[in-house]
């Protein structure tokens, strides 16, 4: 397995700071999945890698990239870095953030689906939505520029890996972006308990882009206003609304079916 | 609308913590749809109310229990009562538990789906599971006794008001109560990504109980050898799994259009 990480070859602490330092945003990573994901990500360099005992006898050493110093830490030394009272399972990474992916590199010539989110905050939504994108083969996942979440360790880790699959992009004119997905033959459908039809008894077309509003407030007006069609999922009138990310799962889910008949 | 909330009728805080003492296992919840739900809910005690200014505003005020005195509150005050960093949307309340349900309460003679985790741990994720079963018609949610989250205002928020719905129950002995429902004519499906089969192409009867695992560990062996079936999800292989709320709720979803064609 050849690894083009970039890996951080200083051994002491102050030229490890100033080597990292040259490479600005960077991120902790933490969690199994997401952790092992981005060691096996070429685009990611990774400057630190800190494990528990009990982690480092389960990690596949192939997976740590070649120059890089492992850091077997305790339970503190964790609790020191991370974000309080995360679940780490005694792995966590310092790495480089994603080079950046523009918006119309998502755009495919044929059978495609785009999920977009207007305005989704949570991080644990938006990262098991990137999980259920990967899962269903969906082409990337779009976030407005404003409400929307950091792209930190939170969200990586309830991606649970598909950070390093799915691209997570985001846009500064939504508006501007469904419609240059309509100029490609993308058809915009907006996801809303208040459609006519539910998505399994519509006849869709071969490229779609799924949007998804905020759970409190739903799709915005000129969202709205710029989707072809609305889709409902069939849902009990005793609950206003899903999860966010439970109706985006069942969403790409049905698309997975639909998409593969046509 | 008339309320059978049995509410705290003391005016002066040492009346009202004796009163509140009398009425032990009370939690807080917090959060508008958590809260809104146990308001409508007869089978909940409201002790105390707290709003922010704007939520008063919003709130129906024929939700507010008649002898209940709304204590309209500062964003310290709520932060100095509720877990930290909690959305609470400026509403939270001091409440009863529900009265118990017993495990054999969810039976029913014909057309059920009852949910079954296998040691889900994570409050958000049983939370979320809750609402999804809201929203599918489900008949309830068993936890095991160990590794369960405890019903916490962390869990009742992620249900959005689910909770007052949907009985979650928690078994002492899985394998016997999954010998419980076969004897009453159910048919218990496990959740296995190695499964041979997908849940939709599969035929089914019209009882069912749906075993979910843990995330990190799937069935227990145990489970497994009690279940009559196994099915999965069409997930890519570039992803081991789905969150499980997303999970359940795809296959909530299935079941639901499944369950009706029968």
């Amino acid at each position: 397995m050849t690894h083009r990480n970039i890996t951080c070859p200083a051994k002491n602490p102050a030229q490890k700071q100033q080597y990292i330092k040259k490479h600005s945003n960077a991120l902790w990573l933490f969690g199994y999945h997401a952790v092992c994901a981005a060691l096996q990500n070429p685009k990611r360099s990774v400057f630190r890698l800190l494990l528990s005992k009990e982690t480092m006898q389960e990690l596949p050493q192939n997976l740590i990239p070649e120059n890089l110093h492992c850091e077997i830490v305790q339970k503190s030394d964790f609790d020191n870095i991370l974000p309080k009272g995360v679940v780490h399972q005694g792995i966590a990474a310092y790495v480089s953030t994603l080079p950046e992916i523009h918006e119309t590199d998502l755009i495919r010539s044929d059978k495609s689906v785009i999920i977009i989110l207007d305005q989704v905050t949570d991080p644990h939504n938006v990262g098991a939505i990137l999980r259920s994108a990967a899962a269903f083969n969906a082409d990337g996942v779009v976030m407005t520029q404003k409400y929307a979440p950091d792209i930190t360790g939170t969200l990586a880790k309830a991606a649970s890996g598909a950070l390093e699959i799915i691209p997570l992009v985001t846009t500064t004119n939504l508006a501007r972006y469904m419609n240059t997905l309509k100029q490609h033959g993308y058809w915009c459908v907006g996801m809303d308990g208040k459609a006519e039809n539910t998505l399994r008894e519509m006849k869709l077309p071969r490229k779609i882009a799924l949007i998804m509003g905020s759970e409190g407030y739903g799709l915005r007006r000129l969202t709205a206003q710029n989707c072809d069609f609305f889709a409902k999922l069939p849902i009990s009138e005793r609950i206003e609304s899903l999860n966010v990310s439970n109706a985006a799962a069942i969403a790409l889910y049905e698309l997975k079916y639909k998409l593969t008949d046509l």
